[in-house]
């Protein structure tokens, strides 16, 4: 009884989660420069009014009632798990607080948007402080609430059940693993032959299209567009990624609509049944950004994926010069395997991108714990970055501490997902690869049932049934480990 | 004290209504069709959370405080009449019947939008049928309500202070006009040099963009996209108007540009004090249209417009014709003043257009009244079709009764808005040019300014401020008549 009455008024804020879903889309990809304010007071209007509803008396007492019940199955139990979750840290929080928020965040992300081109830093220190206190507030009353230190518990919005403990030996391990390897990569990988271009957009977009629906993309349920940063929006029956096209080289932009078919792909794969209600959400940001990195990084930079991909992708963008040996799979291969040290995270390949990571992670600590001021970020980036990457920012801010716009839209706690991603994508490839060896041969003619069946079944269509370590699990039949990371790597950089 | 908490509350549903328009926008313009179902249930959603905070307890405390403050300006006191106005309204209404209508709707459109390509009319009797029964509840609600006639209250949500007894003579007039004007005109007009074609969209789409800048059109604040009909939408900080392609024929789509530019300056020129408050909106979907039509047919569709654009509309699509007769302004004018007996009321001139109109008043009547069923409306229309304008549709009912998305998205009462604001925008293009000669004159040598600025002073800008009757009377010295209209009709395609 108060379990129906509980789901009733989850389905309807899972409306306005799509509502709130779709407009972040527009705003990436649609709306004018000017709309920008009327849009930041209508998002948090709809973030207001989605707290008012989780707080509310009645939404506690049916969470009571519905806790209290005996009759639930597993799905609608675990549905009242994750909404109990939820209500413990809205109730943490003020309407006002999540407004403010909200508000600020937006307006944050606009004026960061137009002040990164010219590495404007001076333009986005205030509100970026501002919203680094308000954030600093949220992260104090959601750790109290739920017995988490403040960064533990901005940490565990974006991907339930991971705290520093879990990511700290991860991340020493990488640490450690990495600069080596790195060292040993630029020694020894060959340079692919040149592509030549131009491609134009028209053609990359068309090869972009057709190789997302082989992969499986459904697009009677979603779109593919251009934005600043590639990401995926939208709903599971509404899934919309997104690139940008360069047309003097197409790998970056390929790669990007790869990267956000594997997060696509999850979307569209969560629970029919329980859309709309938090049991049917994906398992995390960590655990998408699995979904995402296992098709990019594990697939479809596979010399087994470019085998089945290259004629197409020579037949869209090679012209005359298809047949050649720089349009054969080996050479894509050497292409997309490249390592180098760069000044971008979106940019960086996955040797070097845990330390684009890692160094953020560093940042955000020193930043919630006030050990490092907003004001002195670009110096302490330029420090870091050399001493991580040994390369110097300077005031190249733009490719510096702006490049992201995690920060500036208040994500704080958001960066670790990639490279915890990165390591669960190698675990669950590793573990859907050892069960059923036709996954590796499908790929590699563009059969791709036998990997999706595998998603589907150990990962998309699980939602939020289970723990995200009970996922992994179940999935891989260990935790989280970089055992599989650090053998693909290995793996693919030094004895291929 | 009590308006300072409802003009708080009516931030919040104006946000919500910015909500609403953006996603009807993206419905139009972007969704995936498999997205229909998850995006009908948000509609509903939200517009149940609409209702429900409209009719609360504390809304309408506050309601009864704002009416007896004396301490309000013209503006305030305004708002707290619309807000009146609504409430009333929307007290008539449960919640449940206002998310079920919007959500048949949203469904009922979806499957039109698929069904009309092949005449498919049986795919849409049944829900077209349920939404009429929805709407023909919510016309008795509302009536019994507002002591209006059902039929009245629907024309009273689309333009306040509209019902039949003010348009039944306005139409009778033009039932007797508009025939004999009709066969004359199609005796003596002659017709066009042919403009050859084909004209590629993108070239059309750049000399859309031109002249809705040179017009006024904001585009930091707007957008201009494609949608199977062309409309107008989003808020007054971000306008998106959309038209559609042909690439055999320009005319068309550049006139429906114009036509929705005049919608979008009505938008972009609300009172900016009072955006989001409902004393800040449009004074209704008639004086709404009469800006549109104001500007396409009494101001783009003029010789005087035409002698300013011709070179620009020549340089963008005339490539080495540019120079011919065909492109100059004598020509380009005799090109958009045709008239001629269509199935289509989109495509229909100016002088036909208010038969269309009249025909769909008829029907929305006969229908609402229940003296015509759904299932009988393809017969019907045939026959009213060849009465009327002399031509039958049989069983083509895409360009016969399908043809149009308004019944099937629940818009009964709206089509009236059409003809009364063609008859509006001549009365208030009369009076302007009246009061500045300056007007005409400067729109022949592209400077808009004049025009823009009176509308701005008396339409635009006064928002609801005053009643819409009023905001004729004050613009124009009269109310409601057909002289003007047909003054410009005579003038346009009789003597000149």
């Amino acid at each position: 009884m108060g379990y129906a009455a509980l789901e009733a008024r989850y389905r309807e804020l899972g409306d306005l989660g799509h509502v709130s879903a779709m407009l972040n889309w527009d705003e990436a990809v649609m709306m004018p420069v000017g709309g920008g304010e009327a849009r930041a007071q209508a998002m948090a209007t709809l973030s207001a009014l989605i707290h008012r509803e989780v707080v509310s008396a009645d939404t506690g007492a049916w969470l009571s009632q519905a806790q209290a019940q005996d009759d639930l199955d597993a799905w609608q139990a675990a549905n009242v798990r994750e909404i109990a979750r939820e209500r413990t840290r809205a109730m943490a929080l003020s309407e006002s607080l999540v407004r403010e928020r909200t508000s600020v965040a937006a307006r944050c992300e606009q004026i960061w948007r137009s002040a990164r081109p010219t590495s404007d830093w001076a333009a986005v220190v205030a509100p970026l402080a501002k919203l680094l206190d308000l954030t600093r507030e949220t992260a104090q009353r959601l750790g109290d609430a739920t017995a988490m230190a403040p960064y533990d518990a901005l940490l565990d919005m974006y991907q339930p059940g991971i705290s520093c403990a879990q990511i700290d030996p991860v991340f020493a391990d990488l640490r450690e693993f990495l600069p080596p390897l790195i060292e040993t990569v630029l020694v020894r990988r060959a340079a692919p032959l040149p592509l030549p271009g131009p491609f134009p957009r028209a053609q990359q977009e068309a090869l972009g299209r057709e190789l997302m629906s082989r992969i499986g993309f459904d697009f009677a349920h979603g779109r593919l567009d251009v934005s600043h940063h590639p990401f995926c929006g939208g709903a599971p029956e509404d899934t919309r990624i997104t690139t940008r096209y360069d047309e003097a080289e197409f790998l970056p932009s390929l790669m990007a609509v790869l990267h956000e078919t594997g997060h696509a792909l999850y979307e569209q794969g969560l629970p029919k049944a329980w859309r709309n209600l938090p049991v049917g959400e994906a398992a995390g940001m960590a655990v998408h950004e699995s979904q995402s990195l296992l098709m990019e990084m594990q697939v479809c930079r596979s010399r087994e994926f470019l085998q089945f991909a290259a004629p197409i992708i020579a037949a869209h963008l090679g012209g005359a010069h298809a047949n050649e040996a720089a349009w054969q799979a080996d050479n894509l291969y050497l292409g997309s395997t490249q390592v180098r040290r760069g000044l971008i995270r979106v940019d960086a390949d996955e040797v070097t991108y845990p330390l684009h990571v890692i160094l953020r992670y560093e940042f955000e600590q020193a930043l919630l714990g006030g050990e490092l001021q907003v004001v002195d970020i670009p110096d302490a980036w330029d420090q870091k970055m050399r001493a991580t990457l040994g390369r110097a920012t300077g005031s190249n801010h733009r490719d510096g501490c702006m490049q992201d716009v995690h920060w500036f839209a208040g994500l704080f706690g958001y960066f670790p997902c990639y490279t915890l991603g990165a390591v669960m994508a190698a675990q669950f490839f590793a573990a859907a690869q050892q069960k059923h060896g036709a996954i590796v041969a499908g790929v590699s003619r563009g059969d791709f049932a036998p990997l999706l069946n595998w998603l589907r079944e150990n990962v998309h269509g699980r939602g939020r049934l289970v723990a995200p370590e009970q996922l992994l699990i179940d999935a891989t039949g260990a935790t989280l480990g970089t055992a599989a990371f650090k053998a693909h790597l290995t793996q693919r950089y030094l004895n291929a």
